[in-house]
């Protein structure tokens, strides 16, 4: 697709997802043992045969120009194919940091504007799907649209949580509702059945749209919405504001499984899906595959483990343990009598070396889980190191936090390169 | 180590590994569930900085040079670097295929000589091993040798398996024995613990020291042996003449774990050594890892499954199965209520789509290993269909063959691509 | 194109090139100071987006294997993209070289077959011309064709070079003729104008079409045509069958340049048009590019120098010399006081040393061109050392050769590696 | 090596390159033609082996992201290898720019400190020079210093310009003056021919050692200076400090040439240098090339031209011209009867589409030089336009500047992307 220009908005600092989000940007965030969450737009890209692709980010930009640039290095053939980091920079005209996704956009615009293309493809970074934009980017050339985007079925009980679009029976929108919780607005908002029967889709009752944050403009018409205003949010902004404007602002409905990040919860409960044998997403298909860095790590080593409705990435070291409904992450190792469930095991960033293991201060266990723990409930950022004996199990406790760890959502999250001493006790139950 | 032009004998057809070079080349059998046997000698060559490497063989060449292609390319900045297979080919002055190892480095000396180095490595494509050829190299140019060859302490007793050196207290070779089996010949052969000791390692009593296979000749020396002669075999011509001829042979010993995959049994143990806590040889090294093609495949799914002394490549699919003491290669599927012991599952080359599936032959099972099955002492090659209700299990029965399998050295054999329909009992205890 | 699997038959010893292809397979020959032959083919697959090209030959294969593996290494995100050289090689079933381009692609079906696909695109590795394969895709699948043939106009006076199709009406192929040379025959042949406008072109008058070598075979259709026989060369055998045998073949028709390299003299005036200011192939499309193996190499250095038509490749280094209608190839040297007409330089494989030109024998000169010489109507194939003083001027006597030259339709073709020596004079105006 | 990361600084706003510098930092400056000034220090670590480079900039960082993310992408097998550019980014501990190179080192540890070295390598990124870090290492290695540095001999009238050690007779450095001008203190610093002697070089008289911004520290003693300050920049602060602090700093003398392009004057001597028969740096090098991005552009097509020490880049196209002592850089466009004397025309970064130059304004000429031209003394930036008939002679004037172009350093700059329409005169002699 030579016409199209996708940009990825990074975000802010992911306060919600905090602390996954201390050290790293939120698209960096670790997904299923092995990913990050910027795989999956970017996947999806390069599945609809998008290769040109901006990533817009300023709050540790760093580790995730790294994770791209070791793991989607495009060959010489694509002519302008790339993936590449946009951090904030100063420039002869502009001194500023990012103000806002709108604000991203428009510092970075010269960027884009030196490429000949005709529709920009505007993506979140914190969404889990799995979408061929094509048909997205063919719906909008052929309804002649000015901006178009992808709208998600969703029952009228849940729309309060979502940005809400108000269609006419082509599917044009002609009004933007953010999370309404009125029911008479709500009803108003609702879309009959006949509009998802003449879509090709079931007849929903009951149902609304909600905009997915998957956008498609025409060229000129962002440029000109970017330049011609001071707007610093593009979803809370620009993209309404194209609705009050009257532009042709078309709606394309999507049917599947799709989520926003957004929460602990959320990103916890969304990772535990991916156990399922039948998950509602699945990172399984050899011809539409979610890539991200290919590493050579050796297989994973079981030893003496029960292991139901697990997950291993590669590299781990498992020993005489329990496992149920978890992630285990790149090169997890778990010690002899421990049980995990129901928790996502990050995993770690590289094996510790026997000298470094010799060395550790005193009290400071190994990069993994000890013997004899029992984690669950939990979700464990990488490189954590878990001392023997340890005892985590979450719970519906109020947010609160201690020396490497945090509870929140109900969920105990073992901060990234934390150090928790041998038979710590963190029970919430 | 830009003196350095490292050769890989990919040798003939390898007749004692039938069935598993029925479809490809010895060097290209696959090897722990992820990696093939040729990459022990290409990642001991990358870890060693040696990055000119050619390998030989004519005997179903391609699919090894589809895999050295898509594993092993070099950047730009390598300059000279590469791996590349050297099939047999026609020219204006030679016609014929390979005759032998030799033969083949004959024929093909014209692709070495255009670049620039000093010393030939040659090596073999069917041994496990790690080891820093670098120290090989040196200790050859400190001698001042002619040629110089890796050496195996080896007991006495084993000796008879083994082409064996007889040193001088300097490590001088003067006599090369193929496989010495007169007690009074070996004793002739024996080294004492002097020498070890003077070698800096322990003093073994009762040990010769045996041809690793393992050669570093001077460029000049091996380019002239070469055209001087017709010889076929490198091993048993090349070598022993460089002996006999006087020039100045020298020994280099080697301590470590060193293995000759030369047999279905040899095949079979090392693979199942792999699954120990600490298995004889280790793929475990993020300094020295040994490399393979990188894939894109997603973390193993372990649903019920109790497992011991296991092994996961990544993307396997288990389901409610007992497995011990064995390896579970990449992609593998294996249904309910099966259970593995002592086996060697290779698993396949791609997961098989619904549309696939749903138009199998009757009675042709999906790739994988079917549901209610026993398998134990077996090795499955690659996209072996087992099918529901089958009992594998091997014994010490004469070297037979079936539809698909084959009982070698006491092990079943399930040939790459073989269907094995349900219930299908091959029973050889 | 997921559909397509492209399979480029490299051809047979060359003969007619000679001794262009003493050390190299046609498709290895370089063109245009830069490229070799295969990077035509090759560019307009990828220009296609066809990515899975096969490569047969047996010819001096290691070559071309070298070139292409450095030259076309796709990134890991186009899954089943690659260039492979397919060498004659052994297996179980088969142990003799291939026999023809026919028998070359029966020997290696296996390796196509593991793919899913629905058509081949049978090319030739010696032609000179862009295409968009995917225009000649689409009409063989709006036709509904077996078989589809790219068609170019000819006129009648031309067509005894050509092979030439016999059409009906809506561009079904009924007959086939090889070089035909009775004008009787020749008037049957003729298209009228009217085909030609019916396909959208000018009306030409006179036209026949010939078989440009270019294939669209449905792969059912093509594998039972190979396995049902033992056919041996593709174009002079398959083909024709699959018209004789009344299958739907259709032809496309192309216009634009279309040239076989089958010839010194059409090699060399395809190589001298690349020189005109508006050739007839242009390698300058920044969106359409012909490929080949990107070099590090600095700028052509030119001092004191009158150039009229003339191409330099990187790395040239000249001095003090007049050139005129000639290709400069990739690390050409040229002495002062030298004249270069009409002349194609092929360059240089690598620079020489000052430590290897310290030591060349004596009377062997330099790689490149001497200083005081005049070269006129040749071709200096790779590494050519041309002395001082040399005088080479082409004309047309008979076909001779002398120790590293040849001439060869009324061009002097200076072999690879060749030695002349100061003063040589190979005059023959 | 291993043990050795490099962090390349580059920079602020580049204001004495003004305006090469006005879109683009000052490492991504293009350098003869092909380059880029960041290639140097790049392509000197690769050719010593160090594979781990940092590039620290926050002043239009994208370009040079771009650069270098296209140029320089490491195969897998080199474990840590990778050239990343480190733009300044928000953290939860930092929400500021970088305030100076040491301010970028500080912000910047922690992407270090997560990798296994023992020494840093600081470069600059706008140094012409051709080393073996190597060498250095191994020096400051054997010396036991806590920081060494690279050190160029410079005769006592030239030192004003210089940062100048003072070293004792082991090379150990007491005192670090910058630019001194007084000849008391320069007679103090200057060195005696004993001392080059000592080191194996020639005994130079009159001669002080200069600081050519090339630093080793010790990992340990560059974090804690940088922890334990609040100092800014680099080569003023931080280094000085260590001389001051008594450290071991030791002097590791270079000979050879090494030139700091910092100002117009210095940027256009040097890249005029390169066309001399002899340059005093020299890109040819098959063994230690300069790397830059790697092109697909076809060979320079030159007609009826005359040429004197003129280096011509990949895919220009020059017509009718005369051209002496000038750089010709990459997609360069001369149309007939224009001259060009003692000028650097840098190229352009795409070729304009015929229907782009269809489509140009009233007045805008297309990219590149006119018909009718004359250029002399000039620097001709990117992309730029310079109509029919346009005269720029550059001269001794005062620095000015006009629509597009600037008079600095008595040499004419024509600016990236600049329009130079038909007719100009830009005369300044």
């Amino acid at each position: 697709m030579r016409d199209v220009m996708a940009v990825i908005l990074g975000g802010g600092r992911g306060t919600r997802l905090y602390p996954l989000t201390k050290y790293r940007s939120k698209p960096a965030v670790p997904l299923a043992g092995t990913h990050r969450l910027i795989d999956i737009p970017i996947s999806n890209c390069l599945n609809s045969d998008i290769t040109r692709i901006f990533v817009l980010t300023q709050f540790n930009s760093a580790s995730l120009n790294r994770h791209v640039s070791l793991a989607y290095h495009f060959d010489a053939f694509r002519r302008e194919g790339f993936v590449n980091i946009l951090a904030a920079e100063q420039t002869d005209e502009n001194m500023q940091w990012f103000q806002g996704t709108a604000d991203a956009m428009r510092q970075t615009l010269r960027h884009y504007r030196r490429f000949r293309f005709k529709h920009y493809l505007v993506l979140s970074g914190d969404h889990i799907y799995r979408m061929d934009y094509r048909k997205l980017i063919r719906a909008h050339e052929e309804s002649d649209a000015d901006v178009s985007v992808a709208a998600l079925p969703v029952h009228r009980d849940k729309v309060p949580a979502f940005g809400v679009l108000s269609l006419d029976d082509k599917g044009w929108i002609n009004e933007f509702v953010e999370k309404p919780s009125d029911p008479e607005v709500i009803s108003k908002l609702e879309v009959g059945p006949e509009f998802f029967e003449s879509q090709g889709k079931d007849p929903y009752e009951g149902y609304c749209v909600a905009n997915m944050g998957i956008y498609v403009f025409d060229r000129d018409v962002l440029e000109e919405m970017l330049l011609g205003s001071s707007e610093l949010d593009f979803g809370k902004e620009v993209f309404p504001r194209a609705v009050a404007e009257n532009r042709r602002v078309h709606a394309h409905l999507f049917e599947g499984y799709w989520e926003d990040i957004g929460t602990i919860k959320a990103f916890y409960d969304a990772n535990l899906d991916f156990v399922e044998i039948v998950p509602k997403f699945s990172f399984y298909d050899e011809y539409d595959p979610i890539y991200t860095h290919a590493r050579f790590l050796p297989p994973s080593k079981i030893t003496r483990v029960t292991a139901d409705k697990v997950t291993f990435a590669q590299g781990c070291i498992v020993d005489d343990s329990y496992l149920r409904r978890s992630i285990i992450g790149i090169r997890s190792r778990v010690g002899r009598g421990s049980t995990i469930i129901d928790s996502v095991i990050m995993g770690a960033d590289e094996y510790e070396t026997p000298e470094v293991k010799a060395n550790l201060a005193p009290g400071v266990p190994e990069i993994g889980i000890g013997h004899d723990c029992h984690i669950e409930g939990a979700i464990l950022d990488k490189n954590a190191r878990i001392g023997h004996g340890v005892r985590i199990v979450a719970g519906n406790g109020p947010e609160q936090q201690g020396d490497g760890w945090m509870l929140r959502d109900g969920i105990v999250v073992i901060e990234k390169d934390a150090v928790i001493p041998d038979g710590t006790q963190l029970i919430f139950r």
